[in-house]
């Protein structure tokens, strides 16, 4: 373990947030998308700070992806004016209010994967400018039609007065070793399959939109008009070691004491309430320490987070102060309910989870 | 799937309580105890809710357990005055002053395991009636040391000044299947250890404190004093699993629309966000459905979990309102603003999760 001394003022567990390396993301994806004349449209759910969604929109940013509702009006709130909410929203009449509410406030984009839920969005968004996109399965397996599907849900939607400006997927599935490429590869087929069963069906395609932040390097421009990372901004240890990113990249991570050593093994008081317990199968531990590469996370309870040293390596003592990076940092950011922002090794400022919870 | 109408006023996802269950289990575990002559301390990170301790402590328990001085606080300010916080605490000076406060407030017991963490403790909590429990490691090998060492752990902290009551473990090896009955054996031999060699050591023994949800029906009154399950309040996924519990036991549940459907397969908009991620490799998924016991949570993600149907079976509308148990629960209401409290199928009362996020 490399020494590391934390911030005066930081009661652990917490998360931490170097202000460099993040807006140095921030302004890498942005320059990347303009050179690939590609939109960017971060999604917010990683962060659900405003502070952080005012520099990506600075940076240029088209505007926003959110996950839920209850994401859209926090960043409307802030400001935001054009916000796509990436996700077959189910408009229950209560819902249904507030989302027309937020379509006669800002730019707002629906996704849809289903005649039903095209039914229940046009009755809530009739007479807005709201419009909605299709979403499409490009692999991952999770919500959106078959590409040869979408054509039949656009003209559904279309048939219930809806505005269906394209097409969208998530290629989650790239989240995986060796998978980054391929996925892309599937998403850029897919859109563009799904956009010629739409023309088929005599609805114009302005937005195929993509993208996460495994595939962003791969984002075919001559298939999407739009990406949709979320995770670049902070990064975290599943990047790492997809390779998506090397540690100076990454932007976050939780600030815990050694409580507990035992031989080799020493236990943090950073659990999965506060990194989350998001760990993909192929990941070499529940998190990681920057500053002990070879360390593994190789256990994580609600309080503890159980971190074997490899052998002969200086063990931190019980009351010393170390960083982990998350798996997943969205989860993470989730269990927050403030960012501790750290630019020279001072604390500058503590931005509020603004969207932590937001879930309806 | 059989059906199920959620009550009046649920959007979803949220999470429901259901209060005659709750008060039955809250019930059941105070007549256990007190039929075993055990104390009964319940771990109040399950729920974080004061409405919920109040009925724990007016049914008969001797006080609660906590994981953190930020959940102490909260339950102290909700009027709680016997607090244990069975964690190895290490007291910065920052923390080192909250723990005093609390101290100077209510009757507080911290857990140590280490000279160090002993040594700390005493700075902070010097002339307070505080007292210490020594942890043990029964078997579950993350904080706590070998009961062969507990006498010197103790004598350490009976050196630096602190009032050493006695030794305290927690048999988390417990949760896996076929594992409770050996886990509350090792347990009670580790504690009876433990304790012995505190006596050798000169300090008498006030407590010997162990139990979890699953180790709690094989509690050797023998061995113990008291008990500190968290789960059986609610229940989970997990205990159903593990046969802890039945159906008819659990008394928390998410409520989740249905917002895509593909065959037998239907996505609901109750993800990672709201359920947790803690999935233990021996569960059969994500959680699981009460009105559809064959249904399996085959993926999770932050807003979507992913339903596969047997086949056959009923498939859930688009816009259905299902019921989800997490696999774990105390993950689940962490992440939770509030628990909405249902009775005779209306919603009666909304309790927040005032100790949410209190890891500090």
């Amino acid at each position: 373990m490399e020494p590391w001394h934390p911030p005066q003022g930081v009661e652990t567990p917490c998360l931490l947030v170097d202000l460099d390396v993040l807006e140095r993301n921030v302004a890498a994806a942005a320059g990347a998308a303009r050179a690939a004349g590609l939109a960017l449209r971060p999604h917010a759910k990683t962060h659900k700070c405003p502070p952080i969604a005012a520099r990506q929109l600075a940076a240029g940013a088209a505007g926003l992806t959110v996950a839920t509702v209850a994401e859209a009006e926090v960043f409307a709130a802030a400001g935001a004016d054009d916000l796509f909410l990436a996700y077959p929203v189910w408009a229950s009449p209560a819902r249904g209010r507030r989302l027309r509410a937020l379509a006669e406030r800002v730019a707002l984009r629906v996704g849809v994967d289903s005649a039903e839920g095209a039914g229940a969005l046009a009755a809530a968004l009739a007479g807005t400018s709201a419009q909605v996109l299709v979403e499409v399965d490009s692999g991952h397996h999770r919500t959106g039609v078959h590409p040869a599907r979408a054509g039949a849900v656009a003209l559904a939607a279309a048939r219930v007065g809806l505005d269906v400006a394209g097409v969208f997927t998530f290629p989650g599935h790239g989240y995986g070793p060796g998978r980054r490429a391929a996925a892309a590869a599937q998403e850029a087929a897919a859109l563009l399959a799904a956009a010629r069963e739409m023309e088929r069906a005599g609805l114009p395609v302005r937005v195929r939109s993509g993208g996460s932040t495994p595939t962003l390097a791969d984002a075919d421009p001559g298939a999407l008009t739009e990406v949709r990372p979320g995770v670049y901004v902070f990064n975290d240890a599943q990047q790492v070691e997809l390779g998506t990113c090397s540690w100076a990249d990454v932007a976050l991570s939780a600030a815990a004491t050694v409580v507990s050593r035992t031989g080799p093994r020493v236990v943090l008081d950073a659990g999965s309430k506060v990194l989350g317990a998001d760990r993909p199968g192929w990941a070499s531990g529940f998190g990681r320490l920057p500053d002990g590469p070879d360390a593994r996370v190789t256990a994580l309870s609600e309080h503890h987070a159980t971190v074997e040293l490899p052998g002969g390596a200086p063990v931190p003592a019980v009351g010393e102060v170390v960083r982990v990076v998350p798996d997943h940092v969205c989860a993470a950011v989730n269990l927050a309910d403030e960012l501790v922002v750290v630019c020279g090794g001072a604390v500058v400022e503590r931005w509020p989870v603004a969207a932590r919870g937001a879930n309806t």
